[in-house]
């Protein structure tokens, strides 16, 4: 029977060699993970059954980074997996001297895969004086060496229009969405955590065929502080699935749960596609009542908070990074994925 | 009595030369309107005492546009006032083929002064292979001749980040909300049109005193078919002040007044930034009962529709924009005007 | 019998494959037009046998201009045909957001065709303070993502210099000579309606055996007005060819025709590659005994403006462009078509 | 009474300060010399007061070319004189080298005075697989470092269009047509020596009221091989004077005077802007009987060339230059200086 | 009497105004400095009478840098100092990211001062398939926004030519060396720690008046293992003077005075510019016999790394930088500071 | 049995095809080579079995130079080799336009090289107000259009970091230490010309398992001045393999042979990469006493210089080049040329 590759809306095909294709114009695939990206680098390797290319990163004692190529990428079609996570300037200064090393190298091409991009919220000047750091980001990451460029659920879509080099801007959502149409909830609503994020909560409500509930918060200043506001529509005696882009430091989820809670909600699911989960995070999470919490592994989650939160479930970014990979690889579309 | 500057949060400043200040790093102020800014050029003019830069702009029968600048800018601080409106097309490329000329005939510094910045809506790729029109805009002015833009509420922050060079993007929200201040409304509530809008209007709201209520509205497809949903939060018997960036064709505008009034508003008062006015949008607005539409002259309004609407208040930007062309001039703060 | 390809010097290659030439290393040849390049992209595509690829062009009621493609074209090699004629700045908006649409859909190379190039009298600056708006043209398409570009007969060949992207400079030179050649006309002369096209007349009147004539005509300020002022040569009892790059307002050409009745012509041929018949052309040209008028379709001639034209012959230069497209496709030499 | 400055349409303005001007915007005028403008440069520093600054220029044994300043530049508005001219490879080096050494001493501003541009032929694809040498110039000019070019008679307008920096082409047309003027030659025509200079030469027929005559001549191949064919217009019994951008060979004027000559023209003047006589033009044009040559110092004329020809008349372009440093340095109009 | 400006080879010009210089054409001294640079900028602060801008860094949970200025930068002349050292990643990004807010708040002109440049010893691929980190950190520092760089004792020369906008490398040399000179040492020798710095430990010979003894070491592999080999020249009975640009785990340093040590030298002096001491430099250096370490403060010593290394003497690179500050601002020469 | 590959650490692989590769994503290798590599052209061309492409390379009489391509190398994988060698300016002029020859002619991949790559002595500022031409140098060929370059041995390993682009840096090393390892010289040492080459000397010695001794010398002012100062090791009653990368002038070679005559050296050797050969360096090497002279063909010897050594031994570096021609044409890799 034809099975759905996760993430997606595609059936497999298996008229397409979906492991190990073969060399392209732009050479052969050639896999390589950052610090950040080690773990997801394996799961898509796996997928691929490519091998991730070997390669020696060396902090030195005056913090230096260095980074060394086992061996050559002259002429291939690289795809480099960098989580822009913690130690973030650690693992951006890493990208950017990985994808110097990698153009330095006479690749074919560069593709830089990076499940999460960091400074998102640094997307505007909304204040005066203050920088566009995102856009900054960007410009780094072109002069570095990328060619390509692959991310998942950026904070603000028109992020992408900081780039002048071509990407794939993936989604979480079929992953995230399927994991609920599966549960089959009745009696449901999605609740949006804030009102710049109700329009890709309305996504959510639409597919799942449920209503949505916006918390309205207010954040104030530089520092996190966060203060709840109302519940534009009602969630009494219904069950919540709280919808975000990212979980930071946990404090606008858990106000998001005492918030529906207090509202006369049953059951709290909670989903967003990067647990960046800083600070005390997992404990914050794990002090309010959550049926289950569900996220990718488009940032890595150190054992030590993923103990603490038990009720977690992580899917895989893995399969969609990878059937993109394939089709930038043999050029073919990538929107056929998801119907488009 | 003091007099605060229309449209800033500032008081006059007696001790600042508000007219034709004195030559600066970049030269003497040098003010030239493109054909989309000739009346708000005038009106810039008058506030600063400085003429309008006499510039001959010819269109060739072949279509051709051709611009020649009566006097030398050489070693000039030139501000070039153009609003991306109707003749979009022809108006673009003036202001990039003016650009041009100022850069030529060597210029000392250039700031592109565009009230309103069309593409807005391009501003991501929101669906796949399609373009980001808003960042190759911006890429075009560059590359053309900008060393600076000045702007006034673009549809995204984001869209500051699809610039490299430095920009000052003002908003009419001072004006536009003050002129309600003065109203002194007592059961009122605003309304954002759009889910997408709703943060702008809760600083509205905050401002007023006054609720938030959002229309709910689902777009479809390329070609503006919108489909209104429901009303989030109460509007029964109160005074509706609907807010929005701009009014391109009305539709989205007319919806949100015959909900609100199909949902028990008493007086609807209407509010946009930009009057793009497209197609038959004035005869739209005219149709529907609006006690009060207050716009600016970001965008020019043609007669035959301005004459449309009697009840259509059309505040100026000419004072905001000319007092921060005065202090970008001379190296002050532009933030002070709204006290941040 | 061998038969050759028209507007080369090339007899038809049977050892080569004419038509939907095998992928290369830019990927398959893709073939797309603008509004501006419809008819003369079916005929490329009928010429190649390649489908031309299909695209939604959406111009919403506030003028802006929406792209999509409807299949990838990652990693092809696109060939995107639109000629800068009328309506003049939306052609050139158009071209330039489909550029940035092939762009970010990671196209292997794009080649933008534009078998007549705008702004090519905007080529200097021969006044103070004026642009040279083709070489503002020249960066605007690569910032847009052009790879290399194709043109025919520019108004000056300068303005290749222009551009820093590749490009291939195509001439309709032979199609328009063998056209005359084929006549087998005697006691004939080349005239050239300028002393700035002698040069261009001078080839015409080598191929052809016939002496050359020019018409010494001053053109004077920036408003088409022209003044005929002599005759350079004999053209009394002769039959007359006036030949000239592009027809725009007619006035020069009816001027030419009428110098070389005056000065005792017989028939009157007159040529000129790109049809631009801006304004009143046509009825200005039915309006002057010509015996034929000769051009090429690199310009949409509309219907109306065509009736009024009987003797006009229009042939075709698709057969030009697409051998080149092939050539360029499959790296071979360009210039071996014109034996160079 | 009023003096005219040489080579403009204006007169002294005894407002301006004509020497040694105040520091501008861009700090104070600073003059440097390459060894291909060091006479120039001292005509031009003799006219504006101010020294030219010292620097050495070391041509090592392994031809490295060396340059050091021996005063600091830091802020300052440099004119950097330099004509493209023999030895043309060590010139253009030894600019870009002096270009880069203004660069990087932190120069205000750096215009490059050209007075001749080399590769002015190079200027445009004309056969395939050839190089567009005058546009890679441009662009290592502004690489290099110069913000502003000032230039003279290029030989195609359009070259203009190959630098993205502002600049100021000069023409020494008001200096030698001037020069006629005082003559007072009656029965005489203009001749330009090439269908290509044809438009040129009907300026100076128009300035002087003379008729223009045109010798058609063909260039073949690339190795200056010309072939004079005939004449258009009359000559006999007039006076000629044969107008041309520059002599190179000398071939093309001597062919011209031959030609004039032949076809009974009476006394023959030369006229020519830049005087680049390579290999034996100097003894050809002594060869052939000419009334006077007239030429300016925008090219070194070597002493032993010099001498050979008593007959020629050599015109400042330093005045002209100077002045248009000062207004270029004090961001006034240059084009006042033409009427403009 | 007159006094040195130390560091240079000046003596202060009362005639030079030296505090608070007057404005410029790039605006008036702005500082600013960096996490990394807060006390050399507030003793340059001091030296020039200017006061430290105002702004604010914040790390928030989630890693991410942000810099906010509290007063505009708009046409001033802005000196950002940070020194590329410890947490060397985030003051990396947190320079970039600063640079980023000045330009887009329009600073005139923005000077980054590095005392140390980070990844001198990346300035190479002598291995394949490693990066050439220096290069893309100046690629960095471009792009984000700096018009001119400063900086001390570079670990190459020709990491200048990594730059492409104009910078002031400036040296401890002179600073260093006259500390030695006021000890009228007799019988002692200079010691260069390795054949690659001998070049530069002959100019300390030179200046001292004493011979040169170069340690020749063998350093393996990436991990900072070194060899001591040999002892080139004869330190028996003398003192040393062991010099290198920068100390990083003490590692070479201690072998250095061990091999002296062993070969009978006096006492031991030890100098570096860079007081880098990563890991348990400090413990290494006070394990050793060391009559006095001198080096600078271009980067910060913690106190607890201070605290154990009483025999070191921290002479200040302030003055200096200040010095050249003034002059980059003046326009006037920064050679002179050191008679050049 | 297996031979190995001149001037590698490589055996000659028999599974590779040495000869005539196929074609590749950047299309066929095609060799061209500039007037200053046509020898070293010619051995790579038969190396390779591949032909050197024919062009036209015509210096006119006014010194402009022309180049011209016979065959097209559209979407070619082209390897232009020249040695920036005397004449000086006029070799880097032809390069850089045969780069853009080579680029407008819509080459898929262009490799310069340069087995020697001149003015690398200027590769800093070390001394005010002078150029770094290096790094100019770079940045024109690079916009010239080469796409990667390869040289040979450097003067600074850090000018590759003057690139953007990447390159192959390769050396004679191993050619020229091999050379010595034949000899089996007992009793021999290595000697550096000078402080600054120690470092690469050591790794001769190392290999050679030979003592390093220093010439140390002083180099003063910018005309070659230079002054031996003393001998850091021992030479008596040894043979000497003098090293160095060049050898321009010879003077310092002749002051080595010299100082290490007069230190009791027995035989002499003297071996460098480059043989600039400046001047009457060819003279002064035969005036002293060596046994032999070992160079290369990277930079070609006239035969009259040539005829003056015949102790003189010339390794061909064709074989290294083609090597690695071949393995940047198959996109593999470069560095298992030397087991790295």
């Amino acid at each position: 029977m034809a099975t759905k590759v996760p993430g997606t809306q595609l059936y497999y095909d298996e008229t397409i060699n979906h492991h190990n294709p073969a060399p392209g114009q732009y050479g052969q695939i050639k896999l390589y993970a950052g610090s950040g990206g080690v773990d997801l680098g394996k799961s898509i390797s796996e997928y691929l059954e490519i091998p991730l290319g070997e390669r020696d990163i060396i902090r030195f004692s005056n913090e230096n980074i260095f980074v060394k190529l086992q061996h050559s990428v002259r002429g291939q079609d690289v795809y480099l997996i960098q989580s822009l996570s913690s130690p973030l300037s650690d693992n951006i200064l890493e990208l950017l001297i990985t994808l110097n090393t990698l153009k330095l190298d006479s690749a074919g091409r560069v593709t830089v895969v990076m499940p999460y991009f960091a400074y998102g919220r640094s997307d505007k000047k909304d204040q005066p004086r203050v920088p566009i750091t995102a856009r900054m980001l960007a410009d780094m990451i072109q002069v570095a060496g990328a060619d390509r460029y692959m991310t998942i659920d950026l904070h603000a879509g028109q992020i992408q229009g900081f780039f002048s080099i071509p990407g794939d801007v993936l989604t979480a959502f079929h992953l995230i969405s399927d994991h609920f149409v599966e549960k089959q909830l009745t009696n449901a609503a999605v609740v949006s955590t804030d009102l710049g994020f109700a329009k890709k909560g309305r996504n959510y409500a639409a597919k799942l065929g449920m209503p949505l509930v916006v918390v309205e918060k207010r954040r104030t200043g530089n520092k996190d502080k966060t203060e709840v506001m109302s519940l534009l529509g009602d969630i009494k005696g219904m069950d919540a699935i709280i919808i975000d882009d990212e979980c930071d430091t946990g404090g606008t989820m858990v106000e998001a749960v005492n918030c529906v809670k207090a509202h006369g909600a049953r059951d709290v699911y909670v989903a967003f596609t990067h647990p960046i989960l800083s600070g005390n995070a997992a404990d914050r999470l794990a002090s309010v009542p959550i049926k289950e919490i569900i996220t990718t592994d488009s940032v890595p989650i150190p054992p030590e908070k993923r103990n603490k939160l038990p009720n977690m479930t992580v899917l895989s970014v893995a399969p969609l990074v990878a059937e993109v990979i394939i089709r930038a690889h043999e050029g073919r579309s990538v929107g056929e994925l998801f119907k488009e």
